[in-house]
């Protein structure tokens, strides 16, 4: 009876969860004729900005075929300790760690600061973390007198030990999705050696966005440009409107405090200028960027992790690394509760997931390749954000079936390799039928109809969906669309005769990858 | 216990499918000033294409009342024995059956094929089936030797028998409204007499289509032009952009296969050469077009039906006819549930339902007429689609009260006879008052009011709406706007006494439906 | 075990009523580059139209803040005896009434009218009731013969008493927040001596408005012109396009019966010649306007209320006043319903809320201020409208920390007093610094940074949020952004040693609200 209860009340917290949660998150349409594409380019980014410790690179969100899809895209590339710099952004994001791997932080409004340092045990602590410690105790505290009763904890005692608290903190690896709410406060780190490369997919076209189509980043530090302005006053000046002075503009900084006068930061931080001038980047190098370097590295609280200090050995596990740690009856009953997505709230919880771990591929031919979808009933938190991805790896001459997004605009990006890739519009018309080759992106719009056939050994490939749970429809093979309909009706449709109808429903034994001819296997060999 | 478990667990079934299935199918909003309409027009399909089988007329989705409605219109005739070849379209669509009866099916990935062929019931089988059997047989084989290890299967042994299967088939007759999801495959087939006239709603405003708002086909066979893309082509060259060369738009054809290269369709279906011409559409006279005619007739496999082959006796049937060879028990349970929506799923669910069947209008005077809508209460695959229906008659001189839609765009279509008809914009001025006569149609947008008066003996007319629970709020008559409020109210609004005030609230006991009076039915008789 | 199945069953019905009814009320994104604002203004009501009763004030919608956020502002004055007459709006608004109390009501279709006047308590109205009461029955009825038998009950014998029935009657009082569903007819009456001053804002970019952008007032009574109509004529003269001539115009009212032919409504409603006139306003003085005085004043029936003579009294109550008078173990059976959602209809929910009633801030500091939120958890009506609400009071020299609204836009309105406002763009750009007094309106987009602080002893504000569940990000204070930050990230972000980002996380204790320094307190004393 309690049992039941309890169920009874996870459903109405599920149901209210969901109402609550999943709703202002659906995709826009774009403006008028924007879809009318008779012809689809393979792009590469068109910007490129070099950071102290990286570079971000963006394609031209202007272009009509992101316009078409609502998306925007960009490419980070991150050394070794090196952070970029905490921002969020008006829309959902989807992240794919293409290489590396490191430490990422969100922080969520009203969530609890859950990492907290121990008390008693500075003696586990790291040499180099109690050494700068030393040093700030040196500095000279400022702390004005007549402030001191208003913040009465502002500093403690120099030689009490200050213990830090804050949310969770995260560890990513090659091949993780991870998931970044609207308006969520972001940052990554690279511990490795491995330049960590982050391939970010920015919805604007999502509810969640009540600005413009525009894609913005809000940076909280820093004095540089973000990136896509420059796309913005492309576009605002085509429209020959005014801007202000550039001289204002030189004058002001590039995050969300440098906005602000200094007498008000002051007052809502209670610190002292120099402080604010720091949190403004007024006097920092404007070459510095949104990724910066630390020098000596960071020192992150994280739970101990296995393997965490061998990195070529996490390809091999599963994707629930983090839960491997807790005992296993706990996370089986976890495992289920995550999997039905009754346990989550956004405080807790998963915010990422491993794509390209070899042990549980979706769908999976060793002749052909192999293909991993995450959608929100893998990872829930993709139903706030209205997004899903694939992973794909074909062999040389191994077909990824036509087919066509029911659902969703899918916006490939190859990773390794080249495939010819063929895409048709409602006209029947070829609109894309070239070679893809890595590092381009290729927007298929929802319902165009696509193919592909790799040309090298391995042609992988991430594909970003705007719905969190895209479909597809297949037009060939077993169970596809053409076998779903009898076979006098396909006899009737293509004018055939019903053998010839029944080739088309069965010659094909396979569902989605379709492994090379024998010949062609053999001439590879 | 297990009684509570088991609705437990439908209750999270159908709140997660809930969550799943009915989000992204809401509507989203015209371009700026599309619906500041100063005055509506009864419009008439301006195109029509002849096919080897039939005709299919659009109404101009470019039309300002059209784009301020976000939906676009059209008009299939099949004669008999033809097909209407299998297209999806962008967008949710509501198909209402005018005139005659027949067959149709959809196809769903990832559903299983449940219509199976029997293996040791030969005997039973139409002559006609085996005859074309025998044909096929006797058909020379060309499988290639190279190939015969990869598709073990590819073709069964000449003297076995093929057993087709194949998904969901559905009978339809006059007065069935369908459902048809959003990129999702569908066909049609009369096996009668009577032409069968389809209407056809496509919501392009709706958020399932990601595509900007023009409504396009998706055809899969064939060399036909798609029925919208004219105006498509239309606009984009009033905006003076550039389209490819009509060189290569001719070569191309207008299936989704035709877009493909050959090499890629036959790897990905392993057939020959000339099965993927056909597919392609390549040789076909052009004039056949997306209604084809099957010689001899298509023979479809359906469970028996009683008075399958009087069509006449239909009518008087209840709309949920495809019950009624269950038993009693079953069906209640099975109506409970679907009423409920809770056994739905896309594999299994309805979707499709009559209208115009005498036994259950939802509003009726025997003087007046009667009306019938659907919303996804009847039809929970509604709810997929955010779209509804209402089925009107109107005797002559009876009216239907003066009414808004609080929450849809109404398309009300004319079937036979004619009405008087007067639409009132935000300021109060009269935007329609003309007679409504059949064939032609009417967009009345959210929140105008809208009144009708029978100028025939017998007006009817069906009407769609863009909310799968679209309401209306009635100005007159009992339980109307006027008597919800108190009697000093509406005598201060309306700068009356009490006694009128009073004869506003209370005067006609007619909700819906009004009657005419005993002086114009006397003239009439 | 009947419990639970009540629970299960309630689950049910209200993930059922959540899906119907929270589903379409989304926010639409406005049309390109509408939001890429350099400068914020504090905007001033730029029309006042006066009407018998009272005024109207609007802010032009078509202002680029205004588009940016979707919504449109007036503002509603009414003098004591006054009745705004019914209308209803093609999107969802919620209505703060900044000063004064009355009465207001709203029709439902399908709702019962649960209004009843008693049957033999005649003896306890009040002597101007029956005294219009005789007039009226002194007055010639004037009914048809020929229509006698059609509405049998039309008039009731003049001996008899009339019983009027309605809709449900609220009173409201200063501080209350009104929601008003898209298309629901809306009244309002000030029965006191003090003005009341009535802020409306309506969401024009949900998408429950399946029109374009633009406010519409549907009236059901005068003639004057609707609110908004003036500046969709400038949009419309700005496009070049025609409109009908101006004689037609003129000749026709301004409200949905006006529109209408005489001889529909006299059959709709079966009412005489001249009460269709008045209907449609015809023979009404244009300057009437949509606020009448009633002379005498309305009487309006609605269940005794405490106090309901001592306005004065009521700023003391608490919000839930309409639950006092009920006994005790069943409010608080009523307030868990009410408070999980469940036991709400559209025909009896709650429709509005107080927000500045001094018993239950949400925030509270006795030397900064308060702060009240409406959510859709306070008031569940807000779900349907996807919007809610803030009301702020902050004292001299406190301030609001800077802060974001995630998922929100947010329309400032300030009430009394003056405060310096300070707003950032993603460009780090100040796009507002200014003091905004009393009256004037701004709008900060999503994810820009606004900070407050009062130059006024007492600074208060509404500010209305385009999300149910409107949530903001601090970026200042305990439990902020900041301090969910590790503090090497924070040091190495900010380019500070660990001591000056300690300052950051950990200096300001407050939340929300900083009350001024004290040597700003000694100098203000």
């Amino acid at each position: 009876m309690a049992k039941l209860l309890a169920l009874s009340l996870f459903l109405l917290l599920s149901s209210c969860f969901a109402i609550r949660e999943h709703q202002p998150h659906q995709k826009q349409q774009p403006q008028q004729n924007e879809c009318q594409l008779e012809q689809l380019n393979a792009l590469e980014p068109d910007n490129r900005i070099e950071s102290e410790g990286g570079i971000i690179e963006t394609w031209n969100p202007n272009n009509r075929q992101f316009r078409c899809a609502g998306v925007a895209l960009s490419r980070c590339t991150l050394q070794r300790n090196s952070l970029r710099r905490p921002s969020y952004s008006n829309a959902p994001q989807e992240i794919f760690i293409q290489q590396g791997s490191g430490y990422f932080g969100m922080v969520f409004p009203g969530c609890p600061e859950t990492f907290e340092e121990p008390q008693e045990s500075e003696q586990r602590e790291s040499r180099r973390f109690r050494e700068s410690e030393q040093r700030e105790s040196r500095r000279i505290r400022e702390s004005e007198q007549g402030e001191s009763r208003r913040f009465r904890e502002s500093e403690q005692g120099e030689g009490r030990r200050f213990r830090d608290s804050h949310q969770k903190v995260n560890r990513f690896r090659e091949g993780d999705l991870i998931a970044v709410p609207t308006g969520t406060v972001f940052w990554m780190y690279n511990d490795q050696d491995t330049p960590v490369i982050a391939v970010s997919l920015i919805d604007t076209g999502s509810f969640q966005n009540q600005l413009d189509e525009m894609p913005r980043r809000f940076y909280l530090a820093g004095n540089q440009e973000q990136e896509f302005l420059q796309y913005q006053q492309q576009q605002v000046r085509g429209r020959g409107e005014q801007r202000r002075g550039r001289e204002q503009q030189e004058n002001e900084g590039g995050n969300i405090f440098s906005g602000f006068k200094r007498d008000f930061l002051e007052d809502a931080l209670n610190v002292k200028r120099h402080i604010v001038e720091k949190l403004q980047g007024r006097n920092e190098d404007q070459e510095k960027g949104a990724i910066v370097k630390v020098e000596g590295g960071l020192s992150i609280m994280s739970p101990p992790e296995r393997q965490q200090r061998h990195p070529s050995r996490q390809d091999e596990e599963d994707e629930d690394e983090e839960d491997e740690w807790r005992p296993h009856h706990q996370k089986s009953r976890r495992e289920r509760e995550r999997h039905n997505g009754l346990a989550e709230t956004i405080c807790t919880a998963r915010l990422h997931q491993n794509m390209v771990s070899s042990s549980s591929p979706d769908i999976y031919n060793p002749q052909a390749g192999r293909i991993k979808t995450i959608t929100s009933f893998d990872l829930p938190a993709l139903r706030w954000l209205r997004l899903s991805a694939e992973h794909g790896t074909l062999h040389r001459n191994a077909m990824f079936v036509p087919h066509y997004n029911l659902n969703a605009n899918s916006i490939i990006l190859a990773l390794n390799g080249r495939a010819r890739l063929q895409v048709v519009n409602c006209n029947g018309n070829t609109v894309f039928d070239e070679e893809l080759e890595a590092g381009r992106a290729l927007i298929v719009p929802q319902n165009f109809a696509v193919a592909a056939k790799s040309v090298s050994d391995r042609f992988t490939y991430v594909s970003f969906k705007t719905n969190d749970n895209a479909a597809i429809a297949r037009l060939a093979g077993t169970q596809s669309t053409l076998s779903g309909m009898p076979v006098d009706v396909l006899a009737a449709t293509f004018n055939m005769d019903r053998n010839e109808a029944r080739q088309l429903k069965n010659n094909n034994l396979f569902k989605f990858l379709v492994p090379p001819r024998e010949s062609e296997r053999r001439a590879a060999a």
